[in-house]
């Protein structure tokens, strides 16, 4: 039976004494709006740890002043119960107040990691994403947290600085869930139209061709960046932000073909902002 | 008997121990070049908490690329028995590679506080100071860190930072130890020539007068700043930084004196930057 709790003593009384009963605590923490991606993440963490927390937060710090905070979708009721399906022990849902008692003069920024792509189009986004998610560690003290490779600049910046700053627990990185036809899960999905959301299959269709064109030898990153650049504004609806090739630690961009890369995609579609990804190693011979 | 480790993963097998035998943790963080005012963090936490942590590093991140990180006193020997008198159970002294690997990519900030005074005299030094701090509570994950009320911003700063990121911890600020003729201890002191010892007495004395003028029912800020000021300004030997009545959570100059408010000083004696500080508090009626 998953508890729901809203305050941080709460969730650090139950983390304790977990830890007491000598389980290994795991963490996924999630802006609700809860899909099978998030799903994933919840499943990884059951195998793994005997306590797994799933925290649900809709942090105002990583919103520009121009995107979707107010209008993020909210279903904590429907959440509550997906993660009790999914075998939680505990949903960890805050009010902003609890989180943000007064506003924030604290910030942890990664640099470089966030200077590129997501980094580049939404200004302080990763700022707030680390610094919440420096107060999740602090507050639930996982011994692993899970993130989705969907998010995989995201990813990059909570490894690195999870490593900088010695945060004493693992980063597990799930892969990317997607639909049947290929769609990556997203809880902005659901802001799509019908044709817009047909439309959107164009990132992974994308994504599938520039893997394609490596795995038959093309090596020159430029022609990986026009390949996935064309395909994307080739769909009407589509309107391209970025699509890149980089380096998956760093997420910058690759000069040549080496070790692993990652294809990085985002476009918008109506107002939905989308992102894709997949990661291509390099044989070994 | 005091035990010397370098590796994080020392510290915190260490730590782990401790807790398992049901101790409490405290962590006095130092640049070493230890003196009394750090005997009085050490045996403060030695009073309060079953397992003491003494951290000597010095921090390349919090010197300004003028200042003395290459000539900042170095005496890791005598530091470690002087631990061992003061009854700390474990020394911490990292190598500057195991701290940092790499070159740290993540940096803790801790804005407004931060603007004005010591802040404003070296750019970029409490952005240095919060982040190895945090790395610190995360590698030796104290119950309670103690600092002393002499750097009395670096204490406002990371008070806030503690509360504003849910660091699972308590800080302690124990009061400013003195010498018998009332100079603030401070490992820089031992730059000081004979001539600058005598003359460094100003702060003290700038600051008492000051006290004295509050005491005696002066409430006007600008008063107490010229007061300072001219006092420090006097002294042929002292190059004043800045002296100022500013608010002791947030480190802004006040406007008028209600509540608590600090006096601070700082001023160069040869090339040692000494400061100095203390808390005024208005009698309640």
């Amino acid at each position: 039976m998953v508890q729901l709790v809203h305050t941080i003593k709460a969730v650090r009384d139950a983390v304790a004494d977990a830890r007491r009963r000598g389980l290994k605590a795991g963490l996924v923490p999630t802006m609700g709006a809860l899909h099978d991606g998030h799903g994933s993440l919840i499943e990884a963490a059951r195998r793994e740890c005997g306590y797994v927390v799933v925290s649900i937060f809709v942090n105002p710090l990583q919103f520009g002043p121009t995107e979707d905070y107010d209008r993020y979708p909210r279903t904590l009721e429907r959440d509550v119960a997906y993660c009790g399906e999914k075998g939680a022990d505990l949903v960890f849902a805050p009010e902003v107040r609890e989180m943000y008692p007064s506003p924030s003069l604290t910030f942890v920024s990664v640099e470089k990691i966030t200077d590129t792509l997501c980094g580049a189009s939404r200004p302080g986004h990763f700022r707030g994403v680390a610094t919440v998610v420096s107060k999740l560690f602090n507050i639930v003290l996982p011994d692993v947290a899970y993130f989705g490779q969907k998010d995989a600049q995201q990813a990059a910046v909570i490894k690195r600085m999870v490593s900088d700053l010695n945060f004493p627990l693992t980063v597990a990185v799930v892969p990317t869930f997607r639909e049947p036809d290929g769609l990556a899960m997203s809880s902005r999905n659901r802001y799509l139209s019908k044709e817009d959301r047909q439309a959107a299959l164009v990132l992974y269709r994308s994504l599938q061709g520039a893997m394609s064109l490596l795995e038959h030898g093309e090596r020159r990153p430029d022609v990986i960046r026009s390949y996935l650049r064309s395909t994307i504004e080739a769909e009407p609806r589509a309107r391209l932000d970025y699509a890149d090739v980089v380096d998956p630690e760093t997420m910058q961009p690759v000069t040549e073909i080496e070790g692993d890369v990652l294809l990085v995609v985002a476009a918008y579609f109506g107002e939905a902002r989308l992102i894709d990804n997949m990661l291509f190693s390099l044989p070994v011979r």
